[in-house]
Formats: C-alpha cells, structure tokens, sequence
C-alpha cells in the first residue's frame, strides 16, 4: 500500500457538518477554492481546459466504520458502499466539482460539499458520463419516490 | 490522515498493463469481479441497486511520481493531475464500472482497467452525470481532434 500524503486543501465556507445541504435532490453549488501545495503546482499544467474534475479528498474529521447505517434522508438502512457516508473503511471522499477558473496552483470550483481544511489526495479530469438513460440510482430512487408520496 | 486498507481486490483478465487498452476513445468493455473480503461483506447491502459504480483502488505496481508526463496517446506533456498516468503523488486509481450484478461478496463489473490482484479501497455508488453540454474534456479533445485530422 502507501502512505498518504495531502497534495493541497479545500477552502470551503463549510466550518462544520451541519453547514452542507444534504438530502435527496441537494444541489452544491458552493464555490470554493483547491489550494495545491506549491511542490505540486507543475502537476496542475493544462487543468484549466476540463469543466469537471474529480477531488479525492479525507473525511479527516470523521470517526470510526458504520458497514450499515441510514442516511440522513432515507429512514431505511443501507450499506456504506452504497451511500456516500463518512463513516467508511478507508475514509476516503470523491466529488465532482466544476472548474471555474485556475490562478496559479489555486482551483476556483463551484460544487464543494467539503469541510474548510480538508486534505485533498488527488484531482483527475472527468472525462466521460454515464448516458443518463443507462443510469439505476438503486435506494437513492425508491427514497425520492417514497419522499414524493408523502409530500 | 489514515492507514490504507484493502476492502478487496479487483479479478481481471489483466496481468500486464500492455493488455489494457489505452488510448482516445478507448472503450473499456472487460468484464471482472470485485472480491470484497468478508468482513466487509455487509457493506454492499443495497449496492445491487445501481447500474453503475465508482471503484477507487491502488496503483500497486506503480513506481515513482511524474508532475508533468505524456500520454501513450498524445505526444505533448501534461500535468499528472489532467490525466490518468498512474505515477501520482498519491497512487490511486479511479474507474467507473457498469455493476452486472452481485453473488454474495463477489460484484460483478463491465468496463475493468485494472491489472489482476489491485487493492480496493472503497466502492461507491454513482448518482449522477455532467450533461454532456456542459462537460469540456481539455487536451483529450484537442489530441482527439489533432489524431484526426493526421489520420
């Protein structure tokens, strides 16, 4: 395996949990800021040409394994793997940001849903999308058909 | 940070990272498993849900970092972080697979990139796609668009 190492940090408006809209349907659309460390900026070269990128990030300030547990917006529960929990084997984040601007080794990004300070381990460029009519979204679905009935 | 622990391994028809097919507009179609070990078992409840998931695993057989490097399949450089090269500062690997369907801890996948025996370090599922209007996929279009016009 490796140690890992932060390339950067998310400034993020977000100082605590409870701060980021979570729910069935959330858009993020809070902007923010990936700050590379200064030994990875060259890393960065032609960043600027993608829209989306993916952040592989921390949950630095999550604790302890749930295998099962129930979303905040679902009353059933699920198994880590099919939610996005913090409370996961390896505490290991993924989000999908859009690249707003780049300014030196600072990445201007609207769709944060991380904590201010958190550690980023890796950035990739999105590069393809799952055709919207190939897509099963499993409980996340059923939740949003229960959530409509009751409404 | 965290110590890296496998949660499984990836099963894939891969033994040498010849055999993979690299390259623009590379369809990933290999089909494999993702043996989660048994004690993580219960963290797939509900995964059988989605059509598709997110994979993040290790570059174990990776060597080295390299901030800027050029694609097999473009001959300008870039920096590590505009492309998938796997000498990274942190070795992780990010693949969307098409999920076939699940036996017990056993998941099987469409669209494997990974050589036989990779670490896992985490699954989850994949909820929603960039419209494809909105999506600019940087150099990999311009290198697309250059290969075409030299063919």
């Amino acid at each position: 395996m490796f140690t890992p190492q932060p390339i950067g940090f998310v400034r993020s408006p977000y100082t605590g949990t409870k701060q980021i809209p979570k729910g069935l349907g959330t858009k993020h659309e809070a902007e923010g800021v990936l700050e590379i460390q200064p030994e990875f900026e060259q890393g960065l070269a032609d960043i600027e040409g993608f829209s989306h990128i993916f952040v592989i990030w921390v949950f630095d300030r999550s604790q302890g394994v749930e295998l099962v547990g129930t979303p905040p917006f679902d009353n059933r529960p699920h198994g880590v793997f099919a939610t996005r929990s913090p409370r996961r084997p390896n505490p290991i984040g993924l989000t999908v940001v859009e690249l707003l601007r780049r300014e030196g080794r600072m990445l201007h990004v609207r769709g944060v849903d991380m904590l201010d300070g958190t550690p980023i381990l890796d950035i990739k460029p999105y590069m393809s999308s799952v055709p919207p009519e190939k897509l099963k979204r499993g409980w996340l679905a059923e939740a949003e058909a229960r959530g409509k009935k009751e409404v």
